[in-house]
């Protein structure tokens, strides 16, 4: 992604600081008073003392570790009164843009599922299987506790539609899987979407991460001066935040 | 969806007036004026008269008659001066989010077919099949013209992503189809994407329109204030446009 912005793939944001594990608080405190908006890219830990900081600052902060936000005593509430805001990107999968608009139709009598299949060592599973296996079934808040690295993209779509606590995901753990997939299944009387990510493995991940969801980062910071997206459509000047 | 702003499913928005077809010029006039968004949900006709008059105005307008954009000598160009901007909904279909990320990832290797099942008479076929028939097959452009009642979404899509001439349109005239279904896949580098839409109607269409279809053109309104959207997770205070 850094590599990315640096190359200008996004009219209007480039790299102000880039912080890592090794950084200081006082370099981290000069970084978020240069930037306009921070990406955090790194563990739920880091976004739940970065998260607070940034906001109270009046900055945007792009948030790629979710699973903090199924945190019983870390809830979302606080954060609506800003002044900063908290911006979650689609991760490694997508279609927020036509279940949020299911969810707001209406609710009540929707279901969603998101399932995930990956390699068993994608899943920290080292015995060797000769089938596939579901290892997990519960509701997104749940997942994110259990499997905080995998369940980010549940987190979002979680906070998107119908919550934490009413969207079910389901982890399979799949020895014959060449990729990860993600199979998002929407159910209610508007209709049935069911919607399959395949997606190829960032190289620099070990594995773990796929490579959309950087450009699901890099989406988020182009919408910014747009005033809307991702992926809605814009013809027309920049509005600037 | 007029019913929907009455009933206050958006914050910040409401409707400063309806026109129709028997709208004098001097009501459409007065309308513009008083609106900060205008919603053409009229026809590809209405559009090509709408739009720069709007635009010009400095107002937003969302889009519903995407085909319009498919006119030769009807270029999206022009606009990008504004000062007003032309926003697209997701229509019947969505996942623009992951596919504008996959898209600004790398589009030369890529490939994005729409593929849409409608009955027969949804298609404005009276003859009697007995089995499905493959009506259409070409760009999105194309498609545009050739059914320019059902091809918004594939206009919007190909907009948002490879554009009008490289994204592939398929339309399926199946008489055994109980409702409308979009197959949206995806596939370059990145990962492969296959993305189901099974969409109730919505009654008051005569059988033409997908219910989901007024609630992308809200998910517009709400996301416009938010400063971002749809489908993006925003927490946190409005930014008002």
């Amino acid at each position: 992604m850094i590599d990315a912005l640096r190359e200008d793939v996004v009219p209007h944001v480039s790299v102000a600081a880039v912080l890592d594990s090794r950084s200081s608080p006082e370099e981290a405190s000069a970084a978020f008073d240069v930037a306009d908006i921070v990406v955090e890219a790194a563990t739920v830990d880091a976004a739940r003392t970065l998260l607070p900081e940034v906001v109270k600052r009046g900055k945007d902060i792009i948030v790629c570790s979710c699973g903090v936000f199924a945190e019983r005593g870390f809830d979302v509430e606080p954060f609506d009164s800003g002044p900063g805001r908290v911006l979650l990107p689609t991760g490694a999968i997508g279609g927020f843009d036509v279940l949020a608009a299911a969810t707001r139709a209406g609710s009540r009598d929707a279901r969603l599922t998101h399932t995930t299949i990956k390699r068993p060592g994608a899943l920290g599973i080292e015995e060797c299987l000769d089938a596939e296996r579901t290892v997990f079934r519960g509701s997104a808040r749940e997942a994110a506790l259990a499997f905080p690295r995998t369940s980010n993209s549940s987190v979002a779509l979680a906070l998107a539609t119908l919550g934490l606590d009413r969207v079910e995901v389901v982890v399979i753990a799949d020895p014959a899987a060449a990729s990860t997939r993600h199979v998002v299944e929407w159910e209610s009387p508007l209709g049935r979407y069911e919607l399959t990510f395949e997606n190829a493995i960032d190289p620099a991940s070990s594995g773990r991460t796929s490579a959309i969801t950087a450009w699901s980062v890099i989406e988020v910071l182009a919408a910014l001066p747009l005033g809307i997206g991702p992926g809605a459509v814009v013809l027309g000047p920049l509005r600037r935040w």
